[in-house]
């Protein structure tokens, strides 16, 4: 597998665009992308587990069931949640504008949105400027980057890449976006993220490839525990990278599911990182757990404790509020058996063994905790269990951006 | 019922006090407390339920095992958890040291910790100074002041109370101190609470009551979602009241749990108004649910979001984060039928209905918002169900609070 450039437009048969339409009133920042297939796209698609679901995720929920997609619409500075019939009235508006700069059906097409909630999304604004982004689309790089800036709301860095892998003799390529900073926790709050391939892949395998990816990847990102109402991750197959269509379970499909599953864990770690007003990366890596399942619960616990991520930001080797976010998070386990170190680049302090104290350098855990990237290592027993997940110190800026969010 | 003076000490039968014996090394606050009946009591008591528990809270579960209390030993400064076996042995020696000033058997002590985690209790400080806690015990205001002093910890206020109730023509009194205000969330987190009565009532209505009070008070409260290794809430009835024995359910038992369940109500405000950090009181009551379970889950989960958290803090009428935190609550409502309004002293707004935005005065909301006690109002349908959560705002000194905790 190597890295390539040209994100969703790196795959074949993929253009990519995104010009600002006036829903970002005051940035004046692009807020409106669209990404676009040719021809009609195998489609697999993971939405928010929220009950309280955007306009924007029924409509595309609906027009997913039918497996194939054209094209993606999607906006930023509004979520269209919470708006009523107008608000699925604008979505459906959002499809058919996007349907119709190519004389598809409306069904082809997914609509995204994500901003704030709860306020009527001028889909005027979208309609006035449709033909402009019909004509911004472009098959490279650039068009990538403009549909990405697009889709950005509180994000400080963009979130993307791109990989190729070699499928029976032939290069396969898999391009992805994503936008989310605030509002991420398992379940994938407020993240929309945008996949393209060219692999040939059945509709049932590139729906299996797509679940199991994101189980590894952005369900096990925390950033502030909330989970919201817009969360979306597409997946569209071309098939114009010529392979024989993956349509079981075998070499090809893992060659494929594996290099989705880097990708996506790639991308979730770039949304801790760029948590809302975070200043570091935490990994919680949890080994010898009961199972995987018992793992990622101590892991996704600790990772998302408040007061964690507020000791990692003041880069305090508080590892008894380690031990406790693992007694609450209702996942068995010998807490006389924990062993916990804190790591970065700097090397590894171990704090903790069998649930109590042992001596450690308090010079050399502040010097791994000041670091960006830290990892809090946890062997919670002797079992096989392991997994990892994503998160952030908790700062005084989380509390400033999400203040006042709105204004 | 009135509210009386004289919190712990107001009860007939008790003493209390406290002093600072080292644990504190650098503030030199009061740090050891010790509330003693003169006779054995009936005694009850709520324990943590996270996985990790301190050593004190395991030496009290065992202790508690025989219903019968004569005190209460209290360190703040350290929790004792996560310690091993020294930590365990620390806490029994607290007991005995209890027990051997009045010569009562040490399972008739109980002993409660709060501090930091982790960190081998100085029980040799505890040691030298227990003559000079036996002399501090009084039977009045001070004693129950000095005592409630020496179990704070990052508490800003004082957070005590007392009642009295006519149970067959008899004053009968109940008194109380708690302490909590950072790692507090369902199921009582870093929260002691310490509650004396003079009523004459069996074990088994004692825990009855206790139970139905820490429901519907100290574990509907929540400032950040971390529950800790050590939260104890006990009871302590000497019986010198007089009244008749309340031994089964009743109109006696009525008039005594509602005084227990009313003062800890109050006293669960108390320590979300005290939320580390907060600036403001967050009551969340939703009615209209299916069921009080329901209304529970759906107040819980908004007054735990740190969005809403971080909206009422910046005084933002960002309702839809309400709406939200509803939906991942994992309750079952329907969300088109939800209605939503803040109100405090100024008046209320309704800033929501039919599950959409409904036009409202922002400049109306900003007052409300502004207030320091502000009240989410929900209605979440057309069922019997409700329930009454709080919280606080979360700040920039939360952060502050947690991200050095340690030194």
């Amino acid at each position: 597998m190597k890295e390539i450039t040209g994100g969703v437009c790196a795959p074949k048969g993929f253009r990519a665009g995104g010009i600002w339409c006036g829903i970002k009133a005051t940035s004046k920042k692009k807020d409106l992308a669209l990404i676009y297939s040719e021809k009609s796209c195998n489609a697999a698609a993971v939405f928010t587990s929220n009950l309280v679901k955007a306009a924007s995720v029924l409509v595309s929920q609906k027009h997913l069931s039918h497996g194939k997609l054209r094209a993606i619409i999607v906006n930023s500075g509004n979520a269209n949640a919470c708006t009523g019939e107008a608000g699925m009235a604008a979505a459906r508006k959002m499809a058919e504008l996007a349907a119709d700069l190519f004389a598809f059906s409306p069904q082809e097409a997914a609509v995204a949105s994500t901003g704030v909630i709860g306020v009527p999304l001028p889909v005027s604004a979208i309609e006035s400027s449709i033909d402009a982004l019909g004509n911004s689309l472009r098959n490279d790089a650039a068009g990538h980057e403009a549909a990405l800036e697009a889709i950005m709301t509180t994000d400080t860095r963009k979130k993307d890449g791109a990989v190729e892998v070699m499928i029976g003799g032939k290069p396969v390529r898999i391009g992805a976006m994503v936008k989310g900073s605030g509002m991420i926790h398992i379940n994938m709050a407020t993240m929309l993220g945008f996949i393209t391939t060219d692999a040939a892949i059945s509709r049932g395998m590139l729906d299996k490839a797509l679940i199991r990816a994101n189980v590894r990847s952005f369900n096990r990102v925390t950033v502030d525990g909330d989970t919201s109402t817009n969360d979306s991750l597409y997946i569209m197959a071309s098939g114009e990278a010529g392979n024989n269509e993956i349509s079981a379970e075998g070499a090809d499909y893992e060659i494929f599911a594996d290099a989705l599953e880097s990708l996506c864990v790639k991308l979730a770690r770039a949304i801790a990182r760029d948590g809302e007003g975070a200043t570091k990366l935490l990994t919680v890596t949890v080994t010898g757990a009961a199972d995987e399942k018992t793992a990622e619960c101590l892991s996704m616990s600790v990772a998302s404790s408040s007061l964690v991520k507020a000791a990692i930001f003041g880069a305090d080797a508080n590892w008894g509020r380690v031990l406790c976010a693992m007694g609450y998070s209702g996942a068995v386990f010998d807490p006389d058996k924990v062993e916990v170190s804190f790591a970065g680049k700097s090397g590894a302090v171990r704090v903790c063994a069998n649930g109590a104290s042992v001596p450690f350098s308090e010079a050399d855990a502040k010097k791994i905790l000041c670091e960006e990237e830290v990892e809090i290592r946890i062997t919670a027993g002797a079992g096989p269990g392991k997994a990892v997940t994503w998160g952030c110190d908790l700062t005084y800026d989380y509390v400033k951006i999400n203040g006042d969010y709105r204004s």
